[in-house]
């Protein structure tokens, strides 16, 4: 199943997408008294916005092989994890705007994981009963602030660098889905989900075993392959997985 | 004024504090249509919970002259941000549980920040508009954590680490506030927020004019003084601010 949120006459719905057309809900699919109506639209005619509006963003730094060795970087004994504000979700679409001219501000494409029931002590191998399902994510990320900062968390953290979406799809085995990611329709990261030093499971219980809850809406990037690259305005990003869709990302000067 | 939030008959509440009583107030202070009632309680009689209920917890790292000095770290040109969950949130007088029994554990004694209205592009000389007041905060630090991950987010985002409270004090002059923090009864921080590097007006700069936006009960922790140090089981914290008041923490194992 693949679950949006748009919107229509101005107001914000829920809905299932059934190919090209959305089948409006009663309310959030993240409460379990939903229920479809009879509303359905073209897909063609709604305004898609982020899938959710979570209360935390929490990303798991260098988790793909590939990566790791482009960057000359160890493989992490376990998950790293930070966060960023939840003001950064973007919808699908909508303009990613660079915020520093000269700044390097790269594009990574990654799975985000989205939380369906209030998660703590939650162990690996009862992670998918937390699981709502899976979006795509692109993470944008200003270099220069990270390497100036130490600290990740402004570098990623403005308007617009964490768009979301088109949906949501629930019923994926998030291990073995190809993720590819294309700037002006050249493709720059290619590979799948297997190529992950920790997979799905693993992030869930390491940020929920002993640390913090994650709640219903919450959204976990999983971190990035190889072949991040520099954006330019003027850039058409899109970021196609397996069994989701795919996210079609402008990029602008703010 | 003092601002808190307590349990009275088992449910939540919000109160203005007058010495020693709390009268209820008919929803949040946190929204412009609160007004008094006439239930008026002993502040003894009351459970003080932590006074707001953030959707977001900003941390700045390093932004006190002395502790840089102790740290033998360079001034810092601009704050350093970070973000924390808000799951790590305590109430007033919750023991702190130490997640860890090897690693070293440290206290943080801290001036935090109360956001009042939702910011975004503020600058300095507008930030005290967007600010409803100050608390106590102990950020709780995992320093091996710390040192392993890099990212300070999980190191100080276990629940327990970031006790607030007692109360929010409201109209305070936040640059020149004296902070005292005793560990069984031995003072071990003891400063002026005059020794901050960067201000609280800067800081909401900082975090707002470019890059996030903060909201209403967002909590921003402005940085420790020097005299950090090791908690045990058993310590009892007290954290005192001028025009504020005390947090009181008791320290156990999780």
């Amino acid at each position: 199943m693949f679950y949006c949120r748009f919107l229509y006459n101005g107001t914000l719905r829920y809905g299932m997408v059934d190919v090209d057309r959305v089948i409006e809900l009663t309310g959030s699919f993240l409460e379990a008294s939903h229920a479809p109506t009879n509303s359905v639209h073209y897909l063609s005619e709604v305004q898609l916005v982020s899938p959710v509006d979570p209360k935390q963003v929490v990303a798991i730094g260098l988790n793909y092989r590939a990566h790791a060795k482009e960057l000359k970087l160890a493989l992490p004994p376990e998950p790293m994890m930070f966060m960023v504000s939840p003001s950064a979700i973007a919808a699908p679409g909508e303009a990613i705007r660079l915020a520093d001219g000269e700044h390097r501000i790269d594009y990574e494409g990654e799975l985000a994981v989205v939380i369906g029931k209030e998660a703590y002590k939650v162990k690996a191998d009862e992670a998918f009963d937390y699981i709502f399902g899976y979006t795509c994510a692109i993470d944008v990320s200003d270099r220069d602030l990270q390497h100036r900062d130490g600290q990740y968390t402004r570098a990623k953290s403005f308007h617009t660098y964490k768009p979301i979406g088109p949906w949501i799809a629930t019923n994926l085995d998030p291990n073995h889905l190809s993720l590819q990611l294309k700037q002006n329709n050249v493709v720059k990261q290619n590979t799948s989900t297997e190529d992950m030093i920790h997979h799905v499971d693993r992030i869930i219980e390491t940020i929920t075993d002993d640390v913090m809850t994650l709640y219903p809406g919450d959204v976990v990037l999983t971190g990035t392959p190889s072949g991040v690259g520099p954006l330019s305005a003027g850039d058409k990003l899109e970021l196609s997985i397996e069994g989701i869709g795919s996210l079609h990302q402008p990029v602008e000067r703010a």
